[in-house]
């Protein structure tokens, strides 16, 4: 089958590699339909925090299930299913607690603990514990407005599907984490897929006023698409002041979608007291001042994202139903074998998000 | 009027000053019940972030109103009141939040911003956003087995009510803000008054296992009678290793009332992924790590208590139906002139926490 492997920095090769089988009895193989580039993977791609060469790449895949283990009870061959980017064992206190993005057991996919979703095929440890079943929850038949089965799914749908495997949980996560509630006026951090996956994820929760940091018009165009109420190119203290003129006190939430000191410096300045700041950006240099954020009563929460948790309790149904379009993030879409430009692109930004076409339903 | 004075470390002395009165139409003049001593009184009296000489100490006082200005409608005079120990605008958006306690248009009693609440009178200002009129909360009498008067109050009421001007409310944000829930196993660093009102407070929001690490005998007592199922006396890694022993994966919610590194330090590896923190201890030397915070999803929340806020949302209603009895925390009761002893006692950890007598209701 093909799949994409790392090379170095800039060398992303799609090669041949063996078709993943059910080595464990709770395995499942999965026929990959569509993935995507990450802007997690533009990291290694750019030379920072390089991964060993021969790594198979990409953590977000949707598809149907080709083969399970004898223990696997969450699906059957023929399901279609969204594979989370984490690997949860499903029997742990942080998965039991809704966590299961931080499974000590697990891993995630397209790193040392897992193989990569950017290929034709995809080995899922931890089947049950891993997988949100897409055919499963169809057939239950209550969300209104929903496809009759997973045949009926065109590509709009697939593209908004595939967002449940990371983007738009983790920029849920930022909301959850930063404890928008409805009336709030909300501030985030990055226009990437994830910033902009925040945007709509603080309108979900009934934020009122939404503020995106964002400084390209092809991006803040989708961000006011979300639910955008203002867009606020300037960085650094001239962020700081724009945004303290807009909302007078700060802003009642902060979402954290870019990870680098500079964002997350400027996150720390723009929350009322009592704010929370959801951070989901891989954390690069970043400082956390224990004095400054305490007696402003800021708090930080967030991390890896517990996608499957979010698309169980809530995602699926508003992706299945219509309400939500996360997958207006891709605009535009690939074949495996010209993932090497879709790379290219991401890191030129001349995509926001690059989709990559696998197979058919 | 006597006044507590610091004249820097270990010299603490009850002088003479002037009556305050109304200064501006906000105010209120409160004459003074029952005020105590605060760990945080500690750290200047030991010498550690000294106060400059002549501040007026206290920042803990119950009494009853003197005098209001013009603008003053929560309180008139003679109604019993709590005094929380910041004073708090109630008008702006932390105030408005619910985090009254980062109010950037107040300060704190006891310190620059306020006059000390260890004397026989106090000068509040910003009463309307400040004070918890416990007269008018009677006065509803929807409160069963609540006393009918003020004038009924005996010593352990007034103890009781007394712990919700901070110990007790600061005992509450650090369960609050560590999202303690019904079931949960929750940790609480910190054996003095504010961990052993923790303890409380995790008990009212339902925690139903409890550890406190506690090493001294007098305060696991107090602690297993608040709700502690287990004390824990280890520290550093050998309190990880019991932790864990304890609790398999981590606590569900883990409550930080010390405020050094070494406890915070401890608690940031005790909780299980997706756990937060809820920290009340005045931040000494503390390092938030940021990357190991983020994979295993550990948040960080918590500050100086908006004490009112908790007070008239729940706690009075819980002292005055005799529902909890926070006041167990005092251990001994001094006269005013006595307190250059119940600091020495305090210092000498002789006592848990000393009241201060000051005037009948």
């Amino acid at each position: 089958m093909k799949s994409t492997i790392f090379y170095g920095a800039r060398d992303i090769r799609v090669e041949d590699r063996p078709k993943p089988t059910v080595k464990n009895p709770g395995d499942a193989v999965v026929r990959v339909v569509r993935s995507c580039v990450c802007g997690s993977d533009m990291w290694p791609y750019r030379g920072i925090n390089p991964y060993p060469n021969g790594t198979q790449m990409g953590h977000e895949s949707i598809g149907v299930v080709e083969e399970v283990g004898a223990d696997v009870a969450i699906a059957k061959p023929g399901d279609f299913v969204i594979v989370p980017f984490p690997i949860s064992c499903g029997e742990c206190a942080a998965c039991r607690a809704g966590f299961e993005s931080s499974c000590p057991n697990g891993g995630y996919f397209g790193a040392a603990e897992g193989e990569g979703c950017q290929s034709e095929y995809l080995h899922v440890p931890h089947a049950n514990g891993t997988l949100v079943n897409v055919s499963e929850a169809l057939a239950k038949g209550d969300i209104p407005g929903a496809p009759a089965s997973p045949k009926d799914f065109d590509d709009d749908m697939l593209a908004d599907l595939l967002t449940l495997s990371d983007v738009m949980g983790t920029g849920f996560h930022a909301a959850v984490s930063a404890e928008v509630k409805p009336g709030d006026t909300a501030v985030v951090f990055g226009d990437g897929a994830v910033g902009l996956c925040g945007v709509l994820s603080a309108k979900l929760l009934g934020a009122t006023r939404i503020i995106s940091m964002s400084r390209h018009e092809d991006r803040a165009a989708v961000a006011r698409e979300f639910g955008a109420t203002d867009i606020v190119p300037e960085r650094d203290d001239a962020a700081v002041r724009r945004i303290m003129e807009l909302t007078g006190e700060g802003a009642d939430a902060v979402l954290e979608c870019v990870g680098s000191s500079q964002s997350f410096n400027t996150a720390l300045q723009v929350g009322r007291p009592g704010a929370v700041i959801g951070r989901v950006g891989l954390p690069h240099d970043q400082q956390i001042p224990a004095d400054a954020t305490f007696y402003r009563n800021i708090g930080i929460k967030g991390g890896p994202a517990p996608v499957r948790t979010y698309a169980r309790r809530r995602l699926l149904r508003e992706v299945l139903s219509g309400a939500i379009h996360p997958g207006h993030v891709f605009t535009k879409t690939y074949a495996l074998d010209e993932i090497p430009q879709a790379y290219a692109d991401m890191d030129a930004r001349r995509v926001i998000k690059a989709l990559v076409k696998v197979s058919e339903v």
